[in-house]
């Protein structure tokens, strides 16, 4: 048997979670997020962003999180500005464009957005009204799609383009608690929610068994959410399912702790490799990291591990992408590093 | 604490898919339904059905269900025929239209779609090319949506109109569980399966945590089928879970079995409400059950009781709902009995 | 050669317009309605319906009008009231649909709304929110459908109750000119606009060459108007060519003149048919009229008139249509009238 | 009064037109294109193409022609490929993705497309299904948007990287005229429209009131395709204006002959600022030209006559867009050339 360094989602759910399952298993609870340890864990997030006004909403996947919520979010004629990177443009079979939205690429070689690039995109559609969509909101990821994070100020300005500008701020957390404990991180979750109109809380990719968690701060679109959610097909009858989840995820700091397990144990990759003498795509501080290695090496490296080649560099080498999560093992890690070391 | 007879995903999940759930928990496994539970699940319901072509989708939802597959099977100008009292046409927020397509109704008193109707349907709209949408599919529910069933003729009635229109049958197969387990039920699974062109398997209404199954019969659909459900964001990580699930299900009769239950505590229930005098608005055989109340029996009754007020019929009675369950207490039964005797 | 009176748009366009295309041709004009023809004729409308905030725009068709001003005026979880009989619910080839949204129905046997089922309507979806659609614009139209009118009292009780539930209304005014100028009518075109959050003006079957105005009173909607229209390729180059039709038919009365041409021709063969013997289908003040005549009879005359058979209503007679317009020759109708006569 | 070349839609229609909209003014015709002039429409272009199975179909204007043509050929998770400069990428106000498809666009800095960029785009969609659009469709426009032609090799590059990937190839011919007739034109008619599944003939710019003439050679679309024409508001009822100005356009000549005038008329520019010692942004045979002039020239320039500033180069000069048409008067021309001798 390989092991498997193909993605966070790879095994099933932390044994708390699984816990909190079987022994609530039996009550009888109200449906669609109504049940008590849905309304518990609503209570816990908002505790935790420190935003008593905010509120959250449970749905079963990424894509349908952002579909839903950037469809809620534009009328018909206006559209998103995303990195090149963004898991809307590429990943997500044309979710947002099938909703009827544009997406307004940027270009970015470390799956970030810079805010001067927002004003130009924004300037440029004033141009000619009413023959040009209007962007409206922007969608970032954090950690992004190849594994960087935003840094506070970078953050802060972006959130400052968009009130200048009218744009709301939308941000895909998918792996959020892989960037909020990054060693490199210098923001907290209260102060990032403070910037945000919106975002989600993966749950799938730190340890749940299925589920994300989005959260509206912007009063504006929270009453009529459920009637998006429930259109699109995210409002699901046995909400508790999502609720037993999250509640485990932050009645304490489980969310936390698995997602800095994942950090370590890719810094622990990136610091073997490293010193294995090979470089890497991009400089990720979070548990998605792009080693580049000759050919031969990745052939041999396959043998015992799963992983994706991400990108051809030239004939004899390509970056390879690793991700470790909650579950991955410190065993399988230092067995990678040593058989790194064999293939010399 | 009130015992609730509102629905039928009040509860968890069956303690076999829990103990599945648990055994399974730290094994590595592909993503996006191809992990090996998904995999044999598939395996499973293609021998149920005895289909050996069918391809079998997972996802998290009865509506997300309906609107995937009827939009992927039609084109912009096409629509779906479906009974008033259809799931899509009142408690689904518009979700087909929301996908581009017109739901063309038809008046039905038991929740069923006749063969003559469905023909006079087709006909009204061939008469004014290209000013009127073109019918294409067929959308009927069994169990339906008041807990009615279709006998075999009947759907071979509907299978033969739809060839003869070149429509495509497609039934919503949320409660089909306790339609196929039901005394009065003259249809096996894969007689049903053959005159569909695609249907979907309840999980969440039959003691499934999440998910349901869709199965695609007609090969026509198979190919681009993943594609929609990615796009409308229907495709998940870790898709193991409804995997774990359906092969509980499927690999001897737990499905049936649940169902079987559920539809006994109904048939009880009517049982002893019909000893005590009362009449029905529907005439079920499934595991939702109208009767009609006076009011203040209705008041008392929801004072240990929940369920829905249904329908309103005149200044002083009501119908109400009650659903069973595959966890439904026959203690509860009895008990429900018992308070309404003391009513009289 | 027949004589058609198949539809009002059978003809070209009133001589008057088509000198002032002619005399204006080489003219330089800016383009997308900017035009000094498009302005000033928005400054004629907005004096007729003495409304000086409402903005005016044009575009080539009746379907578009419809589909555009409905889809802007909602979200995507909102939908339209109509009556079954309303030309987006039978002739529009689900247009209101693949903009998103569903169209609620009320069944009408004259073409009309009342304001009861609307109220009706709408309580009905408020039971079970999110999982319903919500009403949110009525669409209406004026003449409707089957030729009939509304009387003033009606439209001040749609639009008190639309008011009250916060609904907006719009009409639809295909052949608002044969509405305004029947002889039964009690409305002015004034009070009629001050009732409306929108409504279209048709030019098309009032002696235009092609074209509507569309007039939103309601403020909210004017600023992104643009948008929608270009959206869904309305918005057109040479616009001068709508400014030049409605300056005609609103610097002065010739609007109003061509349609009480068309009804004055409607009620001439009313009053024929009448006098021969016959009944009719509805009860049409306007310039669309619905006499029942024996098969054999509809024979006699298909041999030297083009009109559409309606609706069949037994075996031996049938409904058919007769539309007259501002150019319908009185020979033809006392034609018509001799040739009906000769059948007897 | 300032001169125009701001657009080739200033002026209203050639002559010949409107004495055709004249002479057959009060005749009866039916209606949705069925007239007797749009009949003879179709097959005079019929034969121009030489292609007597194609079907024509006419609507009022170019950005619903692509996008009901685009939205007609493609499934919900299907993508067109056009240019960056492409007028569905940037001037329609996200017209097709309204319609719920992604535009995958290639950076092109002369207007067209090339064929290795198109086998790029769709292998790189290959990658990942289901997770990535599936691009179907190849949008190019000759002229392009900035004035640029294909050659017929490129065109026959297009063509075969299409068939070669199951690619439709559609053609949006606004300025087809000016193509076709620009100096370095190598391809005919009949050539190019065997080379596309569909394209639009543009009337609204050479010389037409109002309209385009939409081509489908593709025997696949043809069927449905007056469905999608009335679903989305573009099947017109006085749909003889459509047929007589496309009668009149391709029963000779005059489509080409009007084209051809604005060609010459451009090149008298270009020469004219050529020779004075000025250079252009593209190198346009067309009717659009780009030269570049510093700033002053262009103010002084703007006393007299009308035109865009296209592009600012740097902060003394820009590229202005000039537009000539059919009805440009040669005076105006030698007047433009003969105001910036004086300016130097």
């Amino acid at each position: 048997m390989k092991y498997s360094f193909k993605n966070d989602y790879s095994e099933g759910v932390h044994p708390r979670i699984l816990e909190a399952l079987s022994s609530s298993n039996l009550e009888q609870q109200d449906g669609y997020c109504d049940d008590k340890y849905s309304l518990e864990a609503k209570v816990h997030i908002r505790k935790k962003i420190q935003n008593s006004n905010a509120e959250v909403f449970f749905l079963s996947g990424g894509t349908q999180a952002n579909l839903i919520v950037i469809a809620s979010m534009l009328r018909p004629f206006e559209s998103v500005i995303a990195a090149t990177t963004g898991h809307i443009c590429i990943h997500e079979t044309g979710a947002i464009e099938a909703t009827g939205h544009k997406v307004n690429t940027i270009y970015s070689n470390n799956g970030k957005l810079e805010a001067s690039d927002i004003q130009r995109v924004v300037d440029e559609h004033k141009n000619e009204p009413p023959h040009m969509v209007q962007p409206r909101l922007v969608y970032i990821s954090n950690s992004t799609e190849i594994g960087t994070i935003y840094q506070k100020h970078e953050l802060e300005a972006l959130s400052a383009v968009c009130k200048a500008n009218n744009l709301y701020l939308y941000m895909d957390g998918a792996r959020l608690g892989s960037a909020l404990t990054a060693a490199t991180n210098d923001i907290s979750l209260p102060e990032l929610s403070a910037l945000l109109d919106a975002f989600y809380i993966g749950g799938t990719k730190n340890g749940g068994l299925i589920g994300e968690a989005i959260v509206i701060n912007n009063p504006v679109f929270i009453a009529d959410f459920p009637y998006h959610l429930k259109q699109r097909g995210a409002l699901l009858g046995k909400g508790r399912i999502f609720g037993i989840q999250f509640r485990e995820f932050f009645k304490d700091s489980l969310y936390f702790e698995l997602a800095d397990h994942a950090n370590k144990m890719a810094q622990k990759l990136t610091d073997g490799i490293k010193e294995a003498g090979y470089s890497f795509l991009t400089d990720s501080p979070t548990n998605q990291i792009f080693p580049i290695f000759p050919i031969q090496i990745i052939e041999e490296l396959g043998k015992n591990y799963e992983f994706y080649v991400w990108k051809k560099l030239d004939d004899n080498s390509s970056a390879i992408r690793l991700v470790t999560s909650w579950a991955t093992n410190e065993e399988a890690v230092d067995g990678f590093i040593g058989d790194l070391s064999l293939c010399l």
